[in-house]
Parts: C-alpha cells; structure tokens; sequence
C-alpha cells in the first residue's frame, strides 16, 4: 500500500504485521552531471518496486527526502537538514503509527550521510518501544557483492555521483543526466588516513566521487534490479517473521 | 526552477533575488472520500503551477510534506511531525541556501496545521537573517472570496476535506476521490466558544468537516486557477522588489 | 479566585470544572506614547474583571508578561523570550496544576506576537493531555466588530500602539500615555503583499503603527466594556460545558 | 527606571553603564497561613525600594515570578517552570538589552529553588558576553546577620514561610496572611544527613518550615529595611564601579 | 562494589538499598602549579576510600571527569562541558540503574563548578522518581570546619588550587605538584560585591585563588582523612535508613 | 602529553599542530566473564601505548568512559548516556580547545555503539569549524585483518565479549577475567536479516556474543600490538599533515 493514496479507512482494514517502509534521500549536489535529487529517486524507485512486489505486507510511506548533507554544503543548491530535525522526522512517522497497531519499521536509505542519523533514530525507537521491530539500511548495502562486479571503474563500490549512481540514473531516469558533462573526479588522502571528516569541496573538483565516465544504463539496470530483489526479500522476512537461532 | 531536477552548476548560474519557494503539506485522515496526501497534492499543485509562469525568478523546493498533524492522530494512516522537526526541516532549508546569496524566501502552506510552526519558523528566521525577504501564508488565503463565492453549502471556508477542498482534488486528481463515500461531516460548539482546541476525532464523525457531497471539479477548477494566479502575483511582486509606503 | 493572593488550602478546596485564565502579554516598545507594558497592562485588566465576574469558576494566574517580541527588538527595552521558553512556561502552569484534577485552561492573549506561540503550546497540551479542555483566544478577537464599528481612522482593526490600544490606555492607564507624543504610523506595501514577515524598525518610523492620533479614552472604554463581557461569557461557557452538535 | 513604564524612547535615553535589576519569585504554597505569590511579593517590594533609591542608576524589570518550584508541586495550586524555560526567561531578558548597550545585570533572587537556576543562567550569559558584568544573589543572602539576629526560634535562617518569611509578609502585606493559621512546621533527618534531595510534602506537614508562629511585622520590617539597605549599596557599587584588588 | 570492575552478575546480586555513589570532577586549570586533572583525582581517592568501607553497601561508579569549568576556559587545556550533557550525563547513570531496583544515589562532587548543575541534576531526577532517594554534596563541604581550622592563611575555605587543595595533593599525587610554582594568587573586588560572576582570568594572575605556598602533605592529610570518615558516615546513614522527624 | 597530568601552563608551551585523541569507551555488561568496563579499558590501554609512542604530537584526553549502550540496559549494571550528552561532551572537548589554536583531532573508539554518534559529532563539529581537522574510527577498524587472521572461532570479526575482546582482556587485564565463566553465545536470525536493531537480551542467552571460549592472551597480545601500531601511524600522518590527491 502507498500510504499517500490511501484513506484512513483503507489504512483502519490493513494487515498490523505489515512493514511500515520508509525511504530517506537526499537533495544534494551531484557533480556537475546529476541532479540533486538523484538519491531520493533512486531510492523512491527502489522503495515503489518493492512496493509493487509486497503490496500486501508493506506500507510505503513517501520519501523523506530532506536528508543530512552538512558535507555538501560549500556546493550551491544542496539542502542539509540539521540532524535532530532530521531524526525527528523519522521518529515522528513511527509513532504516529505506533499507537494504531503497526510494529514493524524498516528504514531504507539511499544517501550515505543518512546512515548515522538513520542508526541512531532507530535505535532511539527501539529503546522507547521495545516491542517493536525496527530495521535499517541502504538499498545499496544489500547488494555489494553485484555492484562490486558490475563496475568496471578501480573504485568498485557506491560512492558518489559515481559509475554506479551515475549508472542507475542512465537507467532510471536520463532525461536528467547530463551526459555532456560527466567526469571522473575525487581525491584520496597520502599517505593513507582513516576516518577522517572531508567535506567534498575538499576531496573533489567538481562534487563527484568515482569514475562517472564509465557508467552506462545497463549496469544501472542490473543494480536496480538486484537491490529491488534483496530488499524485497528482506521485506518479505521481516513481515513475515524470522526466528533468533544460535550461531 | 524546480531545484530537484538542477545540477549545482545550474543553481550557480541562477540569479540571487528569485524567490525561494517552499512548498508545506501533510499526510493525515481527510475523511472516507479523500487520500492523506490531499494537503501535499494541492499544494504542490499550486506551487508547480506558479513555478511554471515564472521560472526565471523562482525556485521550488520539493514539498515539505510530512506536517503538524496531531490533532489527526486518532485517525490511522495520520502521520505528525513533532514541532520542533517540523520547524527545524524549514529553517535548514533557508539556511542551506543563504550562504550563496540568495535571500528571498516564501513558505506557501496548504495545511491549516502548519499556520502556526510556520509562522514561529519564519519569523525565527527573520530574526537570525535581518536583511532576508521571509513570507509565509497558505494558497488559500488568497482566495478567501473566490472560495466563499463559490461554495454553495453554508460553510464559507476552506475547512478540512470540505466542499473546497474535495472540489480542488476532483479537479487536480479524480482517480483519488471517493466519490462513493461523499459525505457531510462536522460538529460545532453549542453555545459557541471560540479558540478551543479540538482533536478531528472530537469534532467529526468520520473525519472530514465541511459539505463534501456539494463539491465539483469546476468549483474546484476555478479556485485552483484563483491560487494559482494570486501567489504568481505575489511571488512575482517578492522577486522583482516592492517598497514600504507610508499609510 | 486569583491565584496569587490564594494559600494552598484555598485551592484544594475549589472546584475542579473551573477555568485556569492564562493571560499573556509583552515588555516592548509602542510608540513614543505607550508604555513598554501596555499589552500586559490591558490584558490584566480584562482578566482581572473577567474574574471578579465568574470568581467561583475561575483561577486567574499572574500575566505571562514576557511575551514573544523579536519583531520589536530594534527598539531598546523591548524584552523578547525566545520562542521555546515561552511556550515552556505555559505548558509548565498548566502541568503543574493538571495532577491536582483542574482540566480546563484558556489562554488569553494580549500581544499580536504572542499568537503563535500559544498556538502550539496549547496543541502540545490538548495532544499530551487528551482529555483535557483547552481555549486560547486574544482578547481582542472576541470584540472584532466593535472594533472596527468604534475607530475612526481608515485602520479597523487591532494594530499596535494604535487607534485601539492608545484608547484603551487612556480609559485604563491615562497616566502612562505620553499624550504630547501621540503620532500616526505606520507603512504599507505597494504593491502589496501578503504574509510578509517584516520587523517593526522596517513597517513604522516610531514604533507604532496606525492612528493613534484619534484614541479617546471613551473608545477604550467601550472596547474595554465590550471585551470583558465577551470573554466573561467565553469563560463562563468553557466552565459549565458546552456540547458539540452537528452542523 | 520601572521599565515596564517607560517609553523606548526614555531608554534609548537612559545610561548604559546603569544595573539591569531582575527579581525572580515564585508561585507555590507557602503553608496554610502565607499566599503562593510570598516569594515575588517580597522580591519585589524589595526591588522596587532599591530603584526608588538608585533610579538613575537602575533599570528595574518586572519580577519573573514562574519560579523553580518542583518540590512544592505536591501542594495544588503550585507552579513550577521547567528549568530550561526559566533560565531560558533570564538569558532572554538580558540578550534583549545587550545589543543595545546594557551590560550590567543582577538577578535579585526572593526563592530558595530558583538559586542553581539563576547560577547557570548567569553563567551561561557570562560565558557568552565575555565582557558583560553579571551577578546573582537573593535578597535574604545579603542580610544573614541580621536575620540571625532577629529569629527568636531555634532556626537562625531563611527557610520556606517561616519566621522570616512570615514576619515579611506580616510587615508588607499583612491583609494577605492567614494569623490564624500560623503554626511551626518542618521535619529533619535523624541521624543528620547532608544534601538530600526532599520535596516539601516528604518534610513538612503542611508546607512551611521553621517557627511561623513566632513571625512579627516588627522583625519584618527590620529584615526587609536591612535587606533594602545593602542590596542597594551592591546595585550602587555594580553601577559605579569596583576594582579587583590582590588578596 | 567497584562497578567497573564488576560484571553485570556481580550486579544483579548486589543489595538493592546500597547507595550509588556518582563522584563528579573537572580537567580544568589549577594554577601553574597543579595538574589540570586535580578536581577528578582527589575526589576519585576520597570516593574509592569510602567504597573500601563500605563495600557492601556502594556501588561505586567512575568519576564522571568532564566537569562545567566555563569560567577556566581562558587557561589553556581547561575542557568544560557544556550545562546539558554534564547533567544528562548524571541522570543517564541514574536512569540506567533505576529500572534494576537501585533507589539510592549520592552525587559526590569535588570541583565548585559542579554545585549548580548537580544540583539541577539530583532535582529533575527526584520529581521524575518521586520513590527514589537522591543527595548530593561536595566532599569539602563535609569537612568545612576541619579546612577552616587547618588553613594557615586568611583564606579558610576551599577555593581553588588554594592551600586546601594543594595540601591535598601534596599528599595524594605528590609528584603532580610542581612545588617550584608555587604561589599565591586571587584578587578580590573592592568595595565588596556579592555574588559577580567573574571568570578566573579576570580574578586571577595565573589561575589559581589562594595561599598555595602554605600548603603541606600534613594538612592534605588531615583535611581527607576528615573527608573520607565523614563521607563515609553520610553514605552509611543513606544506606541503612534515616527518619524524618520533627524539628 | 597526557592532558590529566599537565598543567595549563605545559598545554601553553605545546605545538598546536598536535592531534588532540579522545577515547571513548563504555560501560555495559560484557557478559558473565568481562567486566563493565571492558571497552573503556582496552581503548584507554590503546591511547595510552599511543600517546608513549607520540607522546611530543599527541595530547591524550582521559577516556569519555561513559558511553551510548542502550541496548545493553536489560543487563543490570550497564550505563548509557543519553545520545545528545554523548555527543555533547565530545563536542564540549573539542570546543575548548579549538580557541587556543589546536585544531586535530581524533576521537578513537573502542565501542560499537559510540559510532553513529561518533560520526555525528566529528560531523557537527566539522560543519562547524570548518578549517579543523576531525577524524574518527574504533581502534578494531584498524586491524581487521589482524583480527580476522587471529580468529580461530568461525566469527572473524571484532563482536561483543567475544573471541577478541575476550582474548585482549586476557593479555591486558588477566585479573579481571572470569575465566570460569568464559562461553560461547549469540542469536543469528534465520532466515537472515540485515540491519535489524536488536538488543542484546534478545540475540543474546547471557550477554556475549561469538566464541569467547577460543579467547588466549597470545591472541590479546596479537591484535593490541597491530592495533597501537596502527593507530600509531594514522596520529603520526594526522599530525605531520597529508595530501589530497588525485584518485
């Protein structure tokens, strides 16, 4: 069910094990060849196609596309919530359904910066509900293994704007890639260093992160369609349940 | 400009006194006969349309759609921000976009829920940024005597899945409308009291207030036009500069 | 029963189904001829007498008087609480006294700026107290028509520092008006636009805006008079309960 | 200068090196025999005596009288403010005056439970104003001796409606204390244990604290004349200046 | 019980009424001739000597270090949290052990900076958890008597990195002490104020307020022995029960 | 430099180009064999071999001990803050310093549930301090390899009181082990799940989880020297500066 089409009768008649699917984006720069909404479409379109497959054991709900984008900033047009803002939001829309029934709640992000505000929002929720069942993760998290083998870029994982995003896009929507402007771009640190805090105005040229030059509307297809699978059956386990077994 | 489909290299090139225009909405109960998203469907409606005739001096935001519902939460489906998210997701949207330079901003509600987080975000904005051009109303403020001339049942007002309200989605989106489950809704104080805070569930039986079953898609066709050419006037007036006369 | 002057024996002994009278008002700047006060000073006065008539269905609390004023603070001595305290001590005078079985609040409202704000306070209220009942209201909203139907000057309604208020100053407070300062004030848009949100330094050269030039002290006794009986009977109804009809 | 009585324009006028003198009360049970308003009742007449002694060199606000009062909220008709509004209060009226000029504040204290409060308010403000001149103190702390002195009951200092209090309110506003219902009240641990944290309805039995029945307007007077007498030379030293001088 | 040291089984078969012993630091400048760590060292040893006597009846946790020390920050390697994480620090500790039956907590504090938010702290906690018992002290405000009598210099009392405290360490962490820094410091205002909030760079030549050159291991010495047996009859007397009984 | 030990003249006379290292660890249930204090031991065992390596390029803050283990809390004993104060007091520390001129640092974790908060703070304070240079990561991300090499259990990664903890607790702190309780434990879900926020009462029979009976201290020894060597090199690179480059 797509819960912005429905009515609140068509939501009283719905199933209370279903999985209430909330996609998070962002509105972001791309680099000069994607626009800034890039994750939330990507993410939108996975989130519908699971969706379609599991109409009857998933609420969707629309995409919180306002994402954490602090590192974006320096470039023009990115919007960054603040992250309690952002929590909120997510927080809000799990117990504004909590007192109805509904108890389970999976995350699905589709912008990197997302993650820690995501990881803590849910376990915010956990911790106040510990009933209910709360996951979380990126469409892109399941499917490493086939993006690894899919790019043919040095880089063989989603970064961004990158030969992957870019990929999905040609796919999804190419309308909106300008195809004239694509590029490789990125900078790494050397000697190597770990974990360091780099806004991207720091560590690109132009916004993007990986060999966008490569990227072509079939490798977009075959990552799409694996991560509407995985998560589809994710979905499918969680609705449907899963038992805790020793390891 | 619809931001969403930009690059930052486009937002780069885009002249600093357009008007950034941020759509608000909702997802909550409006009834047996409409969608929770009523309020973010119209008012994207309306803002796309203004975008639309004048797109060299605007720039639209996605809409903000996830509002202040909790007087709506005893319907299911409702989904509430808490306050706080709710003003915060406005206020860093302005503030993504003030340190390039651009400084003209309106807030166009379509939820009367959102009046009051509206206004605080907006005059906390003003009060942080004393030289940026901040406004904030609903579309249907501005067609206050285009609604009452219109409307045939008693209520002369926009209400809630009301006559106007349900005429503006026969027109804008007819595959949404329940037309089967139309019905008038709506309980008032008796003796009047005024400024009580009441909860839908409270003042409704099933959700709706106003005269549903009078609703058409020409009344809502033309309201629809009113809005949209009012708020062109008005943004058109923000963009291109207006001056402070004496009484 | 005023609250202040009560031990706390008198208010075990009242009766639970009275109304808590919240009156909120500002320290800012009206004008070279008004006290900083002058929303507190009338707000009290109106709920002052709005007491003495229903004492044994009322608990008047001390006016609120540091209002929500970040619209005047260009001007010194205007006093502005930052929007979250504000709404925090209201909500924190009726959580203290909902444990003890009082359920009915009404917040009564003497500063423009204010309006917001207690907006959401009260929503806060009703949605974490369900079952409690809870009013706000400005003062002036109740008496619009005699408003409009007493001022002479082209300004019918409830400015600041104007026509109204200076009147109202001098039936209640002669003392405190700077009679050989009284000056008209004030700008417009042109063209105009709507929701705007503009400081008070921008939209008035002094501080005041409207005709305060035409105030009498028999205009302010009027909508003084009109005021209390209308808030008299708002009260009076929240107090001995009200149904909800159908339309 | 009673700000709540000037014009903006006797402000601007004002001198900037004068005190900001900001009194903070309570509103919460004082026993059976004094009224919820005691502890802003007295700060104020306290306050108000010293601007009439110093008021060219003294700005004297009204008296925020929404105490920290959670440890008489047992006792209806008690008002406590959460902690964060009340600070947020103080810190509010002083950054309304510093961005004109005004950089010297007190807060004159007449309730034991706003102490920390005013203490990290004043902190707050003094960490963000690094060259603004802050302090803090309750009346009755610049005038132990002499209430010391004047206690003829075993406890030889302020406590809550006690023989201090009480003969305050005897000498100030005798109308509003209940003589026949003075009794002595208070518990203590035994064996003696420091620090704890008890609510009043855990260590009276009905709200007041030390030897009431031994309260006199007499001894009254002297601790308030006393109390006027070196508050005012402290505002006087703050305004005119001291030096920090080696040990 | 060190509850570091323990595991959660040792835990769970611990004696419910045992006190929770909180200690509570800083890492903030003590002058030229302290260690910044000085706050959290000695009330660390006065702690740990209470915990060995009292074994069965104390859980001991780690110091909370990271005292509020704002009015130090001019001094170089002086860390200072801000107000709200130092206090909800202290309450997630409490709320944590809470829901496991533990009832008794004693925040004991060693740096003056402290006082007012543990303060605030213990407050919030026991009108959240009206059953549970909360105290909180500093260790030298046990001992006031025994410093008083001990100091040589006119200062009688703990100030900071003074003689108490120096003597202190010169007999805990002798080898902290730069004993050829030596010196005295503080300058007072003059005519007297009370109750300024100066910072210690405004009152200080070089950080600390004292007669550190009088200090000796022998009068550390006496001053925690004093500390640790009167902390400990505190903690013993809050584990076993005390009664509340007329004045 | 240990920072705990120094006075604020020693911070004075420091290179400001040093990494100032933050540990943060915790204290949690570590099942029935580890102590509580098991993550903040190791990672402060970590520091401190750091800070003797690089001890004129490194200012070594005491472990932020207390840490974000919500999801141990069903286990009596385990502490949690609360997230905004985690995050607060790293943000607290940092802050402090940033005025005298340091400007690295690098907040190294020994906890799992510290990352997201973590990583959100490192990115507030970079947003906010743009020209600073944060970097964040847990001592175990830095020696996977390692780790997985060492394992002999069939998980081959850091867990929870598992084969690698267990195994550095034996080579660090072999008196805090109780080596009579060691056991092999943990839930998987089946079929499997990805990112499901579990507590560990839930996916766990007694607290532990992965094969902490395979645990040695030669195994301990392996993992914490690669680890300080690690480390070791990352400050090293942090404090003598790296380059961006191309990819």
């Amino acid at each position: 069910m797509k819960l912005q089409d429905a009515t609140w009768q068509d939501v009283e008649g719905f199933r209370r094990d279903c999985v209430v699917l909330i996609p998070t984006g962002s509105l972001e720069q791309h680099g000069p060849h994607l626009p800034l909404f890039t994750d939330s479409l990507i993410v939108t379109a996975v989130a519908e196609a699971v969706e379609a497959r599991l109409t009857e054991s998933v609420i969707l709900i629309p995409t919180l596309w306002l994402g954490a984008s602090g590192h974006h900033l320096r470039f023009p047009g990115s919007l960054s919530s603040d992250f309690d803002s952002y929590m909120g939001e997510i927080q809000s829309c799990v117990e504004s359904l909590l007192p109805h029934g509904f108890h389970k709640f999976y995350i699905l992000n589709g912008h990197g910066g997302n993650r820690e505000p995501n990881g803590i929002a849910a376990r915010r929720l956990k911790e106040a509900h510990l009933q209910a069942t709360i996951g979380q993760s990126a469409y892109f998290d399941f499917v490493k293994t086939v993006i690894s083998d899919t790019l043919e870029g040095p880089l063989k994982e989603m970064r961004h704007a990158c030969e992957a995003e870019t990929s999905l896009m040609l796919y999804l929507h190419p309308d909106l890639v300008r195809t004239g402007k694509l590029r490789d771009d990125g900078l790494a640190s050397d000697p190597a260093v770990a974990g360091m805090v780099h806004h991207f105005d720091e560590i690109t040229e132009q916004g993007s992160y990986g060999y966008a030059t490569l990227a072509t509307a079939e490798k977009g297809e075959r990552i799409f369609d694996a991560a509407v699978k995985q998560v589809t059956q994710e979905i499918d386990r969680v609705a449907n349940g899963y038992f805790l077994r020793g390891l």
